[in-house]
């Protein structure tokens, strides 16, 4: 009987055979493109030393860090040396730095590994979730943004989206725009906390915000929401916001930046959206988010951290990069019916069935048939009469179960009886493995 | 410049692309025939209740685990409410009683995750290392061990093991064998900590710790010693044993369980040997070992466990799995050099030089070889001159660089220089990805 004790922890997930095929299989497919992008696997210790996360991540970021107890002493003081992995941007920083002579110039790294979080657990909120980064470390050239948006665009096409658009904006272009809209540098922060919200408060919401912070007052806010809300194709929208920031020369750095990008991406995907803000501690440049129709927040999300790669190296080493949210990915694409047929499959192909004396020569068949590729498994107990082994194998979703009849024993063959049309055929042990593959698979 | 602050924790490692593949490689072939031998993939959480663990390992096992800090109050009292993952049984226990209702009357499972242990770091033992478990649960029958057996062993034969043998010997069998040798119950776990040394020390060492633990003196000792040592086939062994057991009940029938087993799989592999003892906590039929000669442990153990899956369902549940040590696999592989040579590939099988005012047709270039299932690499800068450029993809590996030179911009023709012949030729755009996999893949 289930109860607490044999549940997971709270905020953290059993998989059991089918979510681990369908996670399996997002990752597989996330994977292959990237390799085919010439990005390499990475994978660090689940636990770092205390001190490598912590200070990271803000004070929020610190009280949600899991800490590890000290080895031996730990019941005693309560001191802890270790904490789980936060994220996947600071282990990698802490590799750029250990193992700077080994990497190449131009680092190209997914990692697609868990991180815990000490969150309050709410729908599609875990405590423990993968994360799926891919990054490029040691160019400031936007071809590496072009690159990292193809690569991610194209992982989301395999995995059978069709619908999403890519939300591009740019950290320079954002002060530009808030210098050229007159608001003061130290009030930034607070005007884009209020810009993020635009989508879900509206443009209401954020003149009130402006308001309450004290940010902007009178038609400079109206001004201002008017040029992010406008549905423009991107030159237009570049034109417009060349003309909002005048002669800002960061804001103009960042426009460039804006308008090499979209030279080098399928302009249909991607969107210059000047009111995508995102989480604003780290990135320097050209900021992205992937958004579906029926989802609230973002499949991905990323952009460029100039500044935040080399901080255990003591140089700063620009990079680009994209986050894709696997546990969201999976939602949509299980809430979508997306997943391929086949990948929902039995646990095996066929089941031989055994009997009291026969259980070396079931596996004799078994060992045949899977030396031939054929999934199999075994019915374990010789006792259990055929009728109830049959069941078994029916009740698993197994398409076949070959057994041998007293009427075919020494003789080399088999009874290969078909579960689905209840068709049993009697066939030479050479020839059934072919016909399991040509019914399973089409082959 | 590395230091102390930017290595991985004590006793954890980083794996660099490299390392990655090799063992995603590993795993790879373990889990392709698990599951033709109709094993389920399994996942639990690195993460579980401190209570779920704690009492399960035993005192040293309790001294091990690692524990986690209660969120939100920790630093202050220093209570521990989570503890990270320390094997793959308990978890499965506590996945059997949970789902119950949900999973199969036999439940073939493997999980391939890692685990973590406070252990003190020495030469392949680590503190954070993956275990490949294997298990059936639900039966009694032999044909368990025996699948689990040929599972396990053909494994390793794909990954190119052909040097190895299966020890394989029996809970009830060492009971009856102590028994007839005069040991009193209450020494048997004395005399196999003793025995199970036998490789180390010899018959020498085993006699003495014999006395020392006044487990047994005199000539008992000696014929008990004998019976282990001698090299004879399977049918002998077993037949020298059933003589020394006599009437024994109970070691008769593991002696049984054994004899069917040995006839279910191939002899020439499993090799029935009374000295093998294991750590013998919860085992409680047959235990089997495989070893190879230039490893001192072995590369994967395990045994039937009826009593311990039950404990978090408070009813037992007869079970039997084998535990592949990836760690080990890996190193007796690289000593070998058992790893495929493809497997150690270039990041990528062509790299597209980019020029100054021709980015964006170079990553036109790069998206049709990525199309063509190559992998495909962009330089990103721009600026840099050519020659550097090659130079770059030469030092990493990667056979081909496709650019388009002055002569060619406008014609759709494309250069695609062969870094190891040094050849270059001119070719139409649409077949570069022909030369390339024609060369790299022999496609």
């Amino acid at each position: 009987m289930p109860s607490a004790k044999t549940q997971p922890a709270r905020g953290m997930r059993d998989f059991l055979p089918e979510d681990v095929r369908k996670r399996e299989y997002v990752i597989g497919v996330i994977k292959e493109v990237y390799e085919r992008y010439g990005f390499e696997p990475l994978e660090t210790p689940a636990a770092e030393n205390i001190e490598t996360l912590m200070g990271k991540y803000g004070e929020e970021g610190n009280q949600l860090i899991y800490k590890i107890l000290k080895r031996g002493v730990h019941e005693g003081t309560g001191e802890a040396d270790l904490a789980l992995r936060y994220d996947l941007t600071v282990p990698l920083a802490r590799v750029v730095a250990e193992y700077r002579d080994k990497l190449p110039k131009f680092f190209k790294r997914y990692q697609i590994q868990p991180v815990w979080r000490a969150d309050r657990p709410a729908r599609g909120r875990y405590r423990e979730f993968y994360q799926c980064d891919v990054d490029m470390l040691g160019s400031r050239s936007m071809i590496v943004e072009a690159e990292i948006i193809s690569a991610s665009t194209e992982a989301l096409r395999k995995l059978g989206f069709t619908d999403f658009v890519v939300r591009l904006n740019h950290r320079k272009v954002l002060t530009g725009i808030l210098d050229a809209a007159g608001i003061a540098p130290e009030k930034h922060g607070a005007a884009l906390i209020a810009l993020d919200k635009l989508d879900k408060i509206g443009t209401e919401g954020v003149l009130r915000e402006f308001a309450e912070r004290e940010v902007l007052t009178g038609d400079g806010g109206k001004d201002l929401l008017a040029l992010f809300q406008t549905n423009t194709d991107n030159d237009q929208t570049l034109a417009r916001l060349e003309q909002f920031i005048g002669g800002h020369v960061i804001g103009l750095e960042g426009l460039n930046d804006l308008r090499e990008i979209i030279g080098y991406v399928s302009s249909s995907v991607v969107r210059i959206d000047p009111s995508l803000a995102r989480g604003l501690s780290y990135y320097t440049g050209a900021i992205m988010e992937i958004q579906v129709q029926d989802l609230a927040g973002s499949l991905a999300g990323g952009g460029r951290y100039d500044n935040l790669v080399g901080m255990f190296l003591g140089q700063d080493i620009p990079a680009c990069g994209f986050s894709l949210g696997l546990e969201r990915i999976i939602v949509v694409m299980s809430e979508r019916d997306m997943f391929p047929v086949n990948l929902l499959r039995s646990p095996a192909e066929v089941m031989v069935a055994v009997w009291r004396d026969g259980a070396a020569e079931a596996l004799e068949i078994a060992a045949e048939l899977r030396r031939q590729s054929v999934r199999t498994d075994v019915y374990p107990d010789r006792d259990t009469k055929l009728g109830t082994q049959i069941s078994y194998a029916a009740k698993r979703g197994i398409p076949f179960v070959a057994f041998i009849g007293e009427d075919e024993r020494g003789k080399g063959l088999v009874v290969l009886k078909n579960l689905k049309t209840g068709v049993q055929e009697i066939l030479d042990r050479g020839e059934v493995a072919h016909v399991v593959m040509s019914e399973v698979r089409n082959v």
